[in-house]
């Protein structure tokens, strides 16, 4: 690499590429692959391209920036993309309003470069004519001449493709190309198609699906597509679903055949968009937690919602998609790589495979949040999963008002530690309309910080308006009555309250004001959301104590925490610290690296050998059920506290 | 019902069914499920699905009637079914010699003692329930037991299979047995069911439908059933058949799903009278020749009837029954004996491996008469087949007055040499219908011997009355018109006649009085299907020349003929020599061994090894394409003559 290459560093993504020097911000972004917005296509107009500068000389602020963005901004290192160059080293933060929707569904995580050795490929054959001479049977035929001229050994053809075959052999002039899996022919077509080799990897969610088509030759990713998981309309989460599919078989196929209509519709989608026939498609990996694992496959699912949680296999499955009801190639296969327990999915498999972290030296963690949270500590060369009930607070569920990673989401919090008045920032930069995760952790962050909550998580007045002196100390004046309005004219005060807005005898504290939101209340935190975070936290925080504990180290010995999934890339790390998720952990040690599952999917897809790791993991992987740990009830306990004002970073 | 349908009543069977009007008679009565004879498929040549009017308007006879049917016939209503529609009401007579009836099936060959070692074996377990301190997956709980208890290896469960595990453990309090195949679990029942293990052979024939319900775990046959092959409505041989299904994908599917159809019906009735469910049959195996073989799959055969002839795939087939749709255990597996080319298939195969011709020592040739004759010939370790147009003949089939091997049949025919007065037999000692393949060898054997017919299958006087004197020397009267009356009470005449019966020009021998035949007429042989019989046994013969040609090998060196097939079990082997199929061998050499076809797929059935067997059978059978052989019209011409009559034994 020549001497003038600089490295940038891309948050909360987590992707790191090297660029030219000088080279402009926008572009070089945009040449990483990384979709950032720009409607104005780099004049500064629109405004779209906010990027933060992390570390580095700060950028004078340009005219152009000094229209569009705010003081606050500014001074927070706030620069549109467009208007400058990199020149040294450097790290930004793109904020996810900046992101296209596309990019901000994270079907792209940091890909590895892995030898590309696919389990389907292709071979072109030209056969001599069956003669009265020779009259070899056609199949027989094909696999003599792949024999002779590819050293390929078939042992069998598709019970389908054999019935397409004589008639493709014969309006081809004898000339075929096969496509070969394990032995078996699964495909066979006319000419020469070696070139045209494809596959989907497929990430099931609970909540979105992620699907991205590869070119199986190259291992390239040629396209991506992410829908919403249609199962959510029989219940956001996936006790719900468990309970709706457990009701009768009617029910059970209801429920899977709305996802495998997603996942066609996705797989014709992709296919429509590249000029390829979804017969093309040879093959396809999915991964996804155990409950979406059955469903999709139309499994009974009883047993995942009692206790034991038993799953119905921690085997890799290696079906006919047609089996399936996955319409590809009508002799591909769908290979599902294995479960570990009922609350380890092979989502969780895919991101140790991913992420390398089943082989890292030292002992790490890598985490995936959602309703449930999966952990996997790997420590002098032992994997140990967990999983732990955190529930879906950080989804936006049972949070008042909470709501997912939609436009008009808040996904930043700022709260002004001298005035208490909070900033606030939207996905899309659209009218506020709830709360999502990564707004939920950094509100509860920087209440604690401002010292409006204490560590057990109560606000620290009974009740009140919370405001500072012009000396920036902190002051309250009690009021006798929760339900008061707004003193906006009180100049005294800054703009933050601890009260029952919304008619509510609830103590809470105001985001953002009723006239300015789209949902047409005051957008708030209040007590019980507290504690849904605390327990959030403190189950994982739990998970994480008691996988140091059966490794028998602590958590100073962890060498990298590594945070996974969509949700893990948009939170702020300092703030996942600040809750206490984490203990005070130098920055450096946390990575986030997006959605680790779909790309581990698509490793499995491209190459064997990372499809028979993935099934090793599956058998190293030792699961700890954590409630036969008697010290779990302890550490639950003990995590829910938030940490000390001096404590927060 | 609408207005125009008109009602059909069909005699003597008592069927009365509605048709629309005008609708084709023959398409109609098939419609109805009666089994009306067509072998050209209502082209109105074969002359086979006479019917007669019985009330209504009488149809005009067309142009191809006047060709096939008689004065008599015509002015007594009769027609051909597939030249006229139903435009009214309608009473018809359909004569026996018209239906395919039920026939008497041969099912059971002779049984040769094997090691019982089938595919799919089944293992009682009784397992740990899971708890939260053991929480492994339903299928991995299961595999380990198997592993342990029974040191069986699992590498996979079928997918139907693995959804119905987990109700199936916990209705059973963790007891269940396990079917077990080639490392796969095909079926998991509650409790104890070690004791029932079954299986199905069948030999799927052109004709014919035979099925043997076998105890996988004994070997033993414990039921047996014959159908009638449906497809006969879709033509009668095998040509007719692969015409209908090159049609288009659509009438595949038709030829196919009558044939599913039955062989369903089959398993359920086998099932039901054995009070079995059909969900408890875990392997099916099926032989059939090249075309029957490719139907039942629903594959192409367009390229079977298309020289050069070859079959799609020479290979075993190892397929789930669901995906054939057949109705067996959901995760059970229907094996395919690998056919050897478009003219020998698995039914050959079956027979070789049931009579042990594959191993037996000096030279010996089996041998399976049929449309197409397979022959087999083993010599010096070396195994050639060849398959010869015979057709139909020995079926019935081109002989005027032939019919199936059904009741009513002549089977036997013995012509005293003093009288040339034959003696009949027919089965089931039915009123005579028609003479099936036995019948017409022993008739035309019969007539050599009398010296009725020469070497070249003349009648040996140009028309009259041939009788003897009462010394026993043949006299004959000749006559000048050949349509004279039977002179019964001509004391000086035997009672054999050459002469135009039924109102034919063509001379004919009269075997049986029109008043003692259920089918209202004269039967009897004429030139025609002398001729049939001169080119069928011809062409065998021609195909035996060419074998041992090709082993250097005289007849002389045969060391043993085995005659397979039912039709084989029903010949005097000595009249099989008298019209010259063989050379004259010693009787002793020739033997007669049933339905080897579903012997050999019985034995496939309950030993591993025998299938192992019948695939290397299927490598090292050279199959020789006689029409590429020069010598072979020479041999064919020489064979179609018969024996002199000093060389009848």
């Amino acid at each position: 690499m020549s001497k003038n290459k600089i490295k940038i560093e891309v948050e909360p993504i987590g992707i790191r590429f090297f660029s030219g020097s000088p080279a402009n911000c926008l572009k070089s972004i945009q040449d990483a692959g990384i979709e950032i917005k720009s409607v104005c296509r780099g004049k500064g107009t629109c405004g779209k391209d906010r990027i933060m500068f992390m570390n580095g000389s700060i950028k004078e602020p340009t005219e152009q920036e000094l229209k569009m963005l705010s003081k606050e901004e500014i001074a927070h290192g706030v620069r549109l993309a467009c208007q400058h160059d990199f020149t040294e080293d450097t790290s930004i933060y793109i904020p996810a309003s900046s992101l296209s929707e596309e990019q901000k569904l994270q079907v792209v995580g940091q890909e590895r470069d892995i030898k590309v050795d696919p389990t389907v490929k292709k071979y072109y054959i030209k056969l001599e004519r069956a003669t009265l001479k020779d009259v070899k049977a056609d199949f027989n035929r094909i696999k003599d001449a792949l024999k002779n001229t590819h050293s390929i050994d078939i042992n069998r053809i598709d019970f389908h493709v054999l019935g397409e075959m004589p008639q493709i052999l014969r309006e081809n002039g004898w000339e075929i190309t096969v496509s070969e899996r394990n032995g078996e022919i699964i495909l066979i077509e006319g000419k020469d198609r070696t070139a045209r080799n494809f596959g989907i990897a497929v990430d099931l969610g609970t909540t979105k699906i992620a699907a991205l088509l590869v070119d199986l030759s190259t291992g390239k990713t040629i396209d991506k597509k992410g829908v919403m998981n249609p199962q959510i309309s029989f219940g956001e989460d996936v006790m719900s679903r468990i309970d709706f599919a457990s009701e009768g078989s009617s029910k059970l196929s209801q429920i899977q055949q709305v996802v495998l209509d997603a996942i066609n519709g996705a797989v014709k989608d992709l296919c429509d968009s590249n000029a390829l026939k979804t017969s093309e498609i040879l093959e396809m990996t999915l991964v996804g937690n155990t409950a979406m694992h059955h469903l999709f496959l139309g499994l009974p699912v009883r047993q995942l919602g009692l206790s034991p949680f038993p799953a119905l296999t921690s085997d890799c499955l290696d079906l006919k998609a047609r089996e399936v009801g996955i319409n590809i190639a009508s002799g591909g296969y769908i290979y599902l790589m294995p479960v570990v327990a009922g609350f380890i999915g092979s989502d969780h498999l895919a991101m140790i495979l991913s992420t390398s972290l089943y082989n890292m030296e030292g002992n790490c963690i890598g985490i995936d949040i959602g309703t449930n949270t999966e952990i996997a500590l790997i420590s002098r060369g032992k994997l140990y999963s967990v999983s732990t009930a955190s529930g879906p607070a950080f989804e936006g569920a049972h949070i008042r008002y909470g709501m997912r990673a939609a436009p008009g989401a808040i996904e930043r919090v700022i709260i002004d530690p001298q005035t208490c008045i909070p900033k606030i920032q939207t996905i899309d930069d659209k009218e506020p309309a709830g709360i999502c995760g990564s707004g939920i952790l950094d509100a509860i962050a920087e209440m604690l910080k401002a010292n409006i909550i204490n560590k057990r998580g109560k606000f620290n007045l009974e009740s009140g308006c919370i405001c500072k002196d012009n000396m920036g100390n902190l002051q309250y004046v009690l009021i006798a009555d929760f339900h008061i309005k707004r003193m906006e004219q009180n100049q005294n005060c800054g703009a933050d309250f601890i009260k029952g807005v919304n008619g509510s005898s609830e103590k809470d504290m105001e985001l953002v004001k009723k006239s300015l939101c789209s949902c047409d209340e005051v957008i708030s935190i209040n007590q019980r959301d507290i504690v849904e975070i605390q327990l959030a936290k403190g189950a994982m925080r739990a998970g994480i104590e008691i996988l140091l504990e059966n490794a028998k180290i602590n958590f100073t010995d962890i060498d990298k925490i590594i945070i996974a999934g969509a949700f893990g890339s948009y939170i702020d790390p300092k703030n996942v610290i600040n809750i206490g998720m984490f203990p005070n952990v130098p920055l450096k040690k946390i990575s986030q690296v997006g959605n680790a599952a779909s790309i581990g999917a698509k490793m499995a897809l491209i190459s064997k050998d990372q499809r028979k790791i993935a099934e090793d993991i599956g058998k190293m992987d030792n699961y700890l059920e954590l409630t036969i740990f008697p010290s779990f009830s302890d550490h639950f306990a003990t995590s829910v506290s938030f940490p000390s004002p001096e404590e927060i970073i």
